[in-house]
């Protein structure tokens, strides 16, 4: 099956799921991706790929190398090679691949072309879709990046069979973020569905493919009204204003990036209890989802006035006014920008 | 006076000459300059501009710098002022600056806008209009960087008064550039002019604007029909296939760009002759134009196998062909990517 995100200028894209037999580029391609995956699956890509010349540039695993460094030496690697304008990048990996390639491929000799084909559920249903690149640094995440749209994203569910049920749970996270701003019914379906088994990577290929299906259908719906967030996507950031703090404050090596979305929905939501945005119950009910998956929904503060400064870097934030993602109600989301400090530490107060 | 650069979008910017009084922003502005510009002129600037906040990015001045560990460095002072998504950086120097400040504008918090104005003739002429940007690496020039254009240039004369004779000379390479590939007139024009007025920065502000204008005129006619370079706008790159090995053999210190580009466009016009493309009298004018400028038109080529391995890094060159842009007759050029490897030579060792 595909996914169509419909764009402008020529830069609509499919996402297929399921569909990844054969490719054949009539150029030089460069594979990114990490040590890991490249040990677990990349000789399966391999087959799949046909290329003029073709090269792996593998980078080590984890968000803390999520950086410029890596960046330069990624170009590096590229420049070595001799990739010319009309070369193809492809990212094998999760979000922090699809990330850094995604931007690597903007500002090679000013733009290449780019695949997405992620091997995490988070990347599946979330990052490789949409043309959000970039990198973090000690300020914060993401601060360095661009706007730039893949040609096309392959989710493969042969890929995520190896995957820790951490790594599925952190992919889970994303998807309820998508349920509790956008459609309510996915709640029902997620509380319904067996944890054991999807966090075991034994659920079936149809109810994994349905999943990512699920989400890529709204994101894409999303994307295609507001591809430079503008208003409607930055709802796609429920949880992610505290999100970004704890993992920065964690050195991006604590939390996997959908266990901080996880803690930082549940924050956003206490924020929001106290603005009577959502109910108690609302509340307990996104935890106990979140719960059901092994997601952690707390985090010790360490010092909230740190904490309340560090929203002031996030790329939502505006003539110092931050803007908060609050679920109002479950299945929709508002952004509030006239929160006062005091309310906010208020909400801050409870994870001391 | 002003030109407009029609772009798709809501991309389209004009390019000012002589028509900077007070610009008023109601958002934090950056200005990155460099150390000497600064000296020479930021008060004046800082008299015209009215920002919410207003910071200060100075760089060394040179091309040497022109390079990822500077772009690290401006993009942490950004960072720490806190300059959010409606922030606009104004790049306040040379094409180095521009480049450079188009480039970090283009991935700060995934983009933000900016606005050139320059303050040598080459960035007035060229590098301020068109949206290239980017930097160098050890590997080439500009290898690394997007196109991002503009909210709008101010070009002033005034910044011009202070520049040295060499200087004045880079820009009227990249000037000389223009009347070669597209308007035989303008060759009539400058072998007219009095260079001594000229190189002294003694020149008349009208006629002085008249080249600025002329030049941005035809650049912006090109830019408009081939934004992103897959044609017509490569002819813009005439001498640049042979400046960009030469600046990077001699580490960007020796030759001003437009003095590599000067020497590059008498390369080039050595393998149009040996292709009966340009006659020898012809080749003899530019040359002429060349010197009368003070431009240098010869490079001692160390190696010419390196010389030669170097252009399979150039951004024209793709699927092992490297396109030359080559003048056809003087206020003509044409693209040839089939000239093989001993027809190169033969005109590289000219140069030997």
């Amino acid at each position: 099956m595909k996914v169509k995100v419909s764009l402008d200028k020529n830069t609509s894209y499919n996402v297929y799921i399921n569909e990844l037999e054969k490719l054949n580029f009539n150029t030089k391609v460069v594979i990114l991706t990490n040590e890991l995956v490249a040990k677990l699956h990349l000789d399966v890509l391999l087959r799949k790929i046909h290329a003029k010349e073709l090269f792996v540039v593998k980078i080590k695993d984890g968000e803390e190398y999520k950086n410029l460094q890596t960046i330069e030496y990624i170009l590096n690697q590229m420049c070595s090679y001799k990739l010319d304008r009309k070369s193809l990048l492809i990212s094998f990996g999760g979000g922090v691949i699809s990330d850094m390639g995604g931007f690597v491929a903007s500002i090679y000799q000013r733009g290449i072309e780019f695949i997405n084909i992620p091997t995490t559920l988070l990347a599946c249903v979330d990052a490789s879709v949409g043309g959000k690149t970039g990198v973090n640094n000690k300020f914060g995440k993401n601060l360095i990046g661009t706007f730039y749209q893949p040609k096309a994203v392959y989710c493969q569910s042969e890929f995520l069979k190896t995957l820790a049920s951490r790594e599925l749970a952190a992919g889970m996270a994303e998807f309820i973020k998508m349920a509790v701003v956008f459609d309510v019914k996915i709640l029902s379906f997620l509380e319904n569905l067996d944890e054991d088994k999807f966090l075991n990577a034994n659920l079936d290929d149809a109810t994994l493919a349905q999943i990512i299906q699920k989400s890529i259908e709204l994101k894409a719906n999303i994307v295609s009204q507001d591809e430079k967030e503008n208003g409607l996507r930055m709802l796609l950031n429920y949880g992610h204003t505290f999100a970004h703090v704890i993992e920065n404050q964690t050195g991006y090596k604590k939390y996997l990036h959908g266990e901080a979305v996880a803690i930082g929905m549940n924050m956003a939501n206490t924020l929001a209890l106290n603005f009577g945005l959502l109910s108690e119950q609302e509340c307990k009910r996104v935890q106990n989802l979140l719960i059901k998956f092994k997601l952690p929904i707390s985090y010790k503060i360490p010092n909230i006035e740190e904490f309340y400064n560090a929203f002031f870097l996030d790329k939502k934030t505006h003539y110092q006014k931050i803007n908060f993602i609050l679920a109002c109600g479950l299945g929709k989301a508002c952004i509030k920008n006239d929160i006062s400090k005091e309310n906010i530490m208020q909400a801050l107060k409870v994870f001391v």
